[in-house]
């Protein structure tokens, strides 16, 4: 489960990346745009004859979120200089995977609530909430449709497939982990990639295929995967009280509780602070070495969590 | 559900579809080969090193399966002329989706076999089977990086998108019948198309999708969904006894029940029979007007269950 519970909206990121501007703005409201029409396909119009999983995916998306990954996607193709039809195809697509791991591990770890609302499974039931993560699934490679180069495709939807694969096998390892106290800081590590690092690192993934620029792929997802080992930490240190108390299950792997249980004691909030800040500062590092600026959101993120170590 | 327990195995189908050919066979063997690699995509070799995920949808996909999808888009593909690679990624997309709702139906339905095997969720759990089938899901998208032609990519996975939201929707729809009799032909048949009828039209429009012949894809659709309902029909009078004592829970929507409740009462046997004939012959009707005889292997399924009746 990741959440997002620091705000990123005021991430530094410099105007030539467009995010702070109306034009960015515009391309975030088409985003949404997409996403509903993806979720509603097929759908009679009006909102009380939609079936139960489109008005699930509908009012899930509606609820919010800060949209991390399509202001990732945004960014990095603007910077890169994607036309906008693509740039938003892709930042839909990141968003609409991101939210359907949400849907189907609220149910998985049967969170209650998400973005202040009562969760799809809470809401609708284990059935539809089953189907409205399938449905957003199946979206997020629907939004691909809208790609201008068709040549790209093919990497593209390998690309998608890959990082699903991943958050499927990080969502497995941790229930490996279940019952078992991880001990071990890379066991840690590699689940935190798979639950965060993975959909941090498509969009900017996907936006430098787009782009022609291979070569770059590799940096972006070491720049994304060690800022969402670092944002995790983070977040497990707010959680670390309801992690202990098992509120989320005997299954949440937490940092803090890793180092504890790794004999640290005392130390283990110290360490793991530290151990959190050299990811984002490597984030920082590797973000900075992007061409074009590409990984200016992603760094601004980064900084921003720094500051509030 | 979508049980099928008729063989198809032996449906005529023309040698010309190359269906019967040991040069079909191998086709179907390089569909498996590439439904495996796609759901162990990143997956270290050797079995014991799956993670679960991708060990439970390896062993879901070994435990068999008529493969009535992959051979539906194979014959297809092979009739309209299209290069083995692509008639191979269509069978692959179209058959992972089937299985994809295969394993979350199980866990809806609480079904504890398939294919004479313990289901995803009895042998691994709720958590696993949900990633199971997204992981399905996903591959079913991935093989599509495999057709040739990439120009053809946005329209099919467009197809792709629509067919998987009409199950989804068929599958919540029937929910939404939880607990309330269904009494209307009407219903039942949009329940069925949904459930079974989306994911057997996929095959036929996506064959005549790469082949540019668009205009076909309506006609294709229609003899798959009269298939579709017609087997439903077969397969309710099977299951009868199962579904007005409840074994797949309250839910089951059955042709034989639903004729009882609209009041057919010694009639709805005889009754169901012959609307179940009716939509066979349908389809075998519209399958003889596809060209190039793409439609021989729905039309050989549909005329073995006819003289099954």
């Amino acid at each position: 489960m990741m959440k997002i519970c620091f705000s990123f909206m005021n991430a530094p990121s410099p105007t030539h990346s467009g995010l702070s501007s109306a034009a960015a703005d515009n391309l975030l409201d088409e985003v949404e745009r997409v996403m509903r029409r993806l979720v509603t396909h097929g759908e009679p119009s009006g909102e009380d004859m939609l079936s139960d999983s489109a008005r699930a995916a509908v009012g899930h998306l509606a609820a919010g979120g800060q949209r991390v990954r399509a202001r990732l996607a945004l960014g990095a193709g603007i910077a890169l200089g994607l036309l906008p039809q693509d740039s938003i195809a892709l930042a839909a697509t990141s968003e609409l995977l991101h939210n359907a791991s949400l849907v189907h591990d609220d149910l998985q770890d049967r969170e209650n609530v998400r973005r202040r609302n009562p969760t799809v499974w809470v809401n609708y039931g284990d059935d539809v909430a089953i189907c409205t993560g399938d449905l957003l699934l199946s979206a997020a490679y629907g939004a691909l449709a809208a790609v201008s180069d068709r040549r790209l495709l093919p990497d593209l939807i390998a690309l998608v497939h890959a990082r699903t694969a991943l958050v499927v096998r990080g969502q497995c390892a941790e229930f490996s982990a279940k019952g078992q106290q991880v001990t071990d800081m890379a066991m840690y590590e590699k689940i935190a990639v798979g639950k965060s690092g993975a959909l941090l690192s498509l969009p900017l993934e996907l936006a430098f295929a787009a782009a022609g620029k291979k070569e770059w792929m590799g940096g972006a997802r070491r720049a994304a995967e060690a800022f969402g080992i670092g944002y995790q930490i983070m977040d497990d240190m707010e959680d670390v009280e309801s992690d202990a108390a098992g509120d989320h299950g005997p299954r949440a792997v937490n940092a803090l509780l890793v180092l504890r249980a790794a004999g640290h004691g005392t130390n283990a909030e110290a360490m793991a602070r530290e151990i959190g800040l050299l990811h984002l500062r490597t984030a920082i590092a590797l973000a900075d070495r992007l061409p074009n600026e590409a990984g200016a959101f992603l760094r601004g993120m980064a900084l921003a969590l720094c500051q509030q170590l």
